[in-house]
């Protein structure tokens, strides 16, 4: 199992068809090939696996610089991870957590959010919830992995929401 | 059909049970009112419908500020929609559409990360697609609403993750 950093061409772009979760990052890529904006072959922020010549698993990995984190203490780049999947056929044989445990050696703490029900994926592999802050979290449930020697941000304690009835 | 700001008391997240979205946002309001962190009947950031005295319908908004707003032209506050859900006995009767147009009356733009397959009522409503930037967009699939007078922030070019391979 080896974990290859994803090229954007049109092969890939068409792989990509087959997961469930396709959509506006796929085909934003897909037109900016096309349009000429980036060239066949440029790098992705996808990860993936291939079993044979076939593309089973992957996942979208993005450095967040140190200035925008507001999860991790001390306050450093981490990674934000979206697109984890792994094709029907494919799941239940370690792609999903070789992938993780991949983003994982990278040393740099790690934030995801999650699809519900993937709780016990994320728990197995040491990812915990954060204490939600509506100012900061909005819709998500974010899920953490702390490297040694990195916790949790501090938080001033969660306001309610600031909207004022304009209407009324 | 009136949409009403809800209160966080014990009545309240007991109903929020029934959503199918309920998560770590309704377990936190939870737990700041077990622990006396909040007082019953604290403002929430949730709006939702009653159907006699059964809560039927929901979403959740909060006024971002105009400094950290990355989608619109001019820079300006606007709301941030999330968990707009209808009870399924309930769907298909307006409360959805009910609930987006009270959020539209507070005449500041709305952004969203709607779930997959629902973008038939959001384009319906008047949302659109932005231009997907892996820096802000990350995992997101965002659409938007303009009021009048305002439109799409300019942004630079898309640029593809800066994630350096340092386990190489």
């Amino acid at each position: 199992m080896t974990v290859k950093k994803l090229s954007i061409n049109y092969k890939t772009l068409e792989e990509f068809k087959q997961f469930r979760e396709y959509g506006i990052q796929e085909l934003s890529m897909l037109e900016d090939l096309q349009d000429n904006m980036i060239e066949n072959d440029s790098e992705s922020p996808f990860y993936g696996i291939y079993f044979g010549e076939k593309l089973v698993a992957r996942m979208s990995l993005y450095r967040v610089q140190k200035e925008l984190d507001k999860y991790f203490e001390p306050q450093q780049d981490y990674l934000e991870l979206w697109k984890l999947e792994v094709l029907t056929a494919y799941q239940r044989k370690g792609f999903g957590k070789e992938l993780v445990e991949f983003a994982k050696g990278f040393g740099l703490p790690i934030k995801t959010n999650p699809r519900i029900k993937s709780a016990d994926f994320w728990n197995h592999l040491g990812f915990t919830s954060v204490n939600y802050d509506v100012n900061r979290d909005l819709g998500e449930n974010p899920l953490v992995w702390y490297p040694k020697g990195v916790s949790a941000q501090a938080r001033p304690q969660s306001s309610t929401s600031d909207l004022t009835d304009t209407t009324e």
